[in-house]
């Protein structure tokens, strides 16, 4: 099964695919980020972030999505801008799978290394060690995306479903 | 010129469509609501509004898409979940019309009542003789967006564009 994560952002968007087999045993396919420029209007940025969602997910064929819940912690200008992006982030994913979830910070880090205050840098060596890989994903936000499709990959082994 | 203003919101988004002519003279041509049921998913809410928005634009195709701007108040969990709404919304406006502006609450009341503190009513009654129409628009939602044209199609005369 191909499991496509998303960090949703407007000016930085993550994403990571990696692929369970029958066993649960996860390997990574690829990991990313798409970038719209600030100089850009909101309008064109949101569409510029349709076109790349729709490109990423005809090129892997996720069977499920799972994405970061929005998270309203200090920054609500930060916060709204997000929300708008994964509302076009939530659109172009239901179009074309219909199966998508969303976990929350601390069910990410529950999840990855059994602590919900594990900082960036030990979640970054969770998804390493996780994945088989020689070296830290980056930029941080393709090594998120791939930490909340491992989340995704390990809470359902448990069956434990969190749908948008 | 064809005018579309919309109050973006998740449950129900205001749409209003006014005609302006050479002199400036506007006459509503359409205004209504489009709700989305609370128990669905915000994937398939976002789905339906963004069908809704297609055929309401395809219908009369605007030429200039007037909104209300994101204004963040009380509630952040609203606030949040009407910008994911926005987010499909702009996506579908840029689309299908590249010419999108948004007005503030407090510009809209100043434009249509010349006070920045006019209530609801007081807007409602605006929108009516404005617009030579028999009763206030109702429901509130689709009076707010017959507002937000008619605010655009007044502040244009002035040479002032907000646009997105």
């Amino acid at each position: 099964m191909v499991i496509l994560g998303f960090d949703p952002g407007l000016a930085t968007l993550g994403y990571g695919v990696i692929e369970k087999d029958e066993k649960g045993n996860c390997r990574a396919i690829d990991c990313g980020i798409v970038q719209t420029p600030k100089g850009e209007s909101l309008a064109v940025r949101l569409c510029m972030l349709e076109q790349a969602i729709n490109q990423i997910i005809e090129k892997f064929k996720p069977n499920e999505i799972a994405m970061e819940e929005l998270f309203f912690a200090k920054n609500v200008k930060t916060a709204l801008s997000v929300a708008h992006a994964r509302g076009v982030l939530i659109l172009c994913c239901n179009k074309a799978c219909g199966r998508i979830f969303e976990y929350t910070p601390l069910q990410i880090k529950q999840s990855l290394t059994g602590y919900g205050r594990a900082d960036k840098k030990q979640m970054q060596k969770m998804v390493k060690m996780l994945l088989n890989l020689n070296k830290v994903p980056s930029p941080d936000d393709a090594a998120d995306a791939l930490a909340v499709a491992l989340t995704h990959a390990r809470v359902n082994k448990l069956g434990e479903h969190f749908i948008i």
